[in-house]
């Protein structure tokens, strides 16, 4: 089924992105809570993203992206700059396919991350933490080495790679009534809309973003792109901003955007440490606060939530005053 | 197929159990890590029973010891003393039965499991932080009553039940070469060699067990019953002594126990925690300790390991100093 906006990726486009990535990435666990039925009344199933490949969604993005260059882009490798989960994806893809991946981090990238990058390979390029030195830092890099820039999320295989959590949610537990996903660049939650507007249409789908980084909710409601300024918020994977790509996905396919506080993210955070015993991350919280914040209008639906990811610094948790 | 020794539970006992705890607890999944697997050279089952009902194994065998008694001893409920995740289990299980769950607790128990048991509404029934006290008040608990005991591990059909983790992870995972169990008071560990003796004749079962609690090592090793005393150990699941059941199915059916030091204990939970993203509690990281011990004699061996539970206090994770 071809979309009306042409550019956006098609059913098509997120089959052949689901075939071509299985092999390499893990096919992730559906998991329930009786205890979160009970407090939302509906029936919640979490696709645990944590549990993929580098601890994030991101390595299915990075991983079809990667499927998708031509063998003469490929010999060169492929090259991004981040801080976060997108910089180990593409790394740990590249590393696999054997093939050389270039990253840019801001100086000050936590340790964990940087030798995250380090043990797939990752050959790391320092620049002054503002996003102007990373943008033009990657594109000396790109013309150095003449790799392939793979955007975390401004990327039509990208985008198509994200969606195949969606599809795989879908076609495991049948008869979902609503999906929902965090927002931060819009990568996996515009794979998300589209994967349910081929694969489940009539189904709605939510987006979860923190109060303190709420661009995709105020580009949603006056139906332009507003950049994020500088945003604070302890969902550290949802502080960039929509892109070109994925805003009109956004505002073509999901329902609604869902605010919620600081404080109702960390809440939300440990209750599925205690209840659950997973870990997830700050930015996969934030659609748990959402799913608690709206529990009257779900109550009785089968709701699919895809946990994004889970990676923490296990020194630093947002409850404990070292 | 019935046991030498005759009081021992048989292979129709347990399957009895697996079939009437069936629609009360969870059927918990198996997980599998590419990065243990690459470090032991093994390839590692987890069967993850910190997703269990109450957090840990502990819900299979109260279970199944409520549902062995008649009509007219369920009438006047269960009673145990317990300060852990069996207090929890058994007013859990009575809470489901709709009978009378009795729980002798010592005063210094922690306020969150005090909190569980009367989620639980399990009767409280204070005493001192003695074996004494706790004994002696739950015999007077059991007079007023006329509840039963419910032993948390010395009792058949609690080790019936307790098998039950083994028996699905035989059932589903094939060829299993050794299975790894935490022992503390021996319920888990003499279950699953029973399981494994009935069920998957000829692999090998390892007991885990920390160094400060060593009483089973020792018990294993001398041939008789060690009681410890006074154990220091983060594992607050394993400070107990085995018992006058569980012992000799021990030493009938488990091949070797291996001990392992607080240190490696706390680094395997840590482990555990990052690489995999699900919480475990110490008791369970010691069997995990267990396997990095012996990495040696597992290479190229299909390991099934047991994840006890995950309850954990996350306001004190012993990595962080307050």
């Amino acid at each position: 089924m071809k979309d009306t906006k042409s550019f956006f990726p098609d059913s098509a486009d997120i089959l052949k992105a689901a075939s071509q990535i299985s092999k390499f990435i893990n096919y992730t666990p559906v998991l329930t809570s009786s205890y979160i039925d009970r407090i939302t009344g509906a029936q919640v199933f979490f696709k645990c993203e944590n549990f993929q490949k580098v601890g994030a969604f991101k390595a299915r993005g990075a991983t079809n992206a990667l499927l998708s260059l031509n063998p003469g882009q490929r010999v060169h490798g492929v090259a991004t700059h981040s801080s976060g989960n997108h910089a180990q994806a593409l790394s740990w893809a590249a590393c696999i396919a054997g093939i050389p991946a270039y990253i840019v981090m801001p100086v000050n990238s936590s340790r964990v991350k940087v030798d995250a990058v380090k043990g797939y390979r990752g050959e790391i390029t320092s620049c002054k933490p503002t996003l102007e030195a990373r943008e033009e830092t990657l594109k000396m890099v790109l013309q150095e080495t003449g790799a392939t820039e793979i955007h975390p999320y401004n990327n039509l295989q990208v985008i198509a790679g994200q969606a195949t959590a969606a599809l795989e949610l879908i076609n495991e537990i049948k008869g979902l009534n609503v999906i929902v996903a965090p927002v931060g660049g819009g990568g996996l939650l515009s794979g998300t809309a589209l994967s349910v507007h081929y694969f489940l249409p009539g189904a709605k789908v939510i987006g979860a973003e923190p109060e303190q980084a709420n661009d995709a909710w105020l580009s949603f409601e006056k139906k332009q792109l507003v950049p994020s300024v500088d945003p604070k918020t302890i969902a550290d994977g949802l502080r960039t901003s929509l892109g070109t790509i994925t805003f009109p996905i956004i505002l073509e396919h999901v329902d609604h955007i869902v605010t919620v506080t600081e404080d109702s993210i960390v809440k939300a955070m440990r209750m599925i440490w205690e209840r659950m015993k997973i870990i997830i991350e700050p930015s996969s919280a934030v659609s748990v606060a959402a799913l608690l914040e709206k529990k009257n209008e779900i109550a009785g639906k089968r709701i699919g939530l895809i946990i994004s990811g889970g990676n923490v610094d296990l020194d630093q948790l947002p409850w404990i005053t070292p």
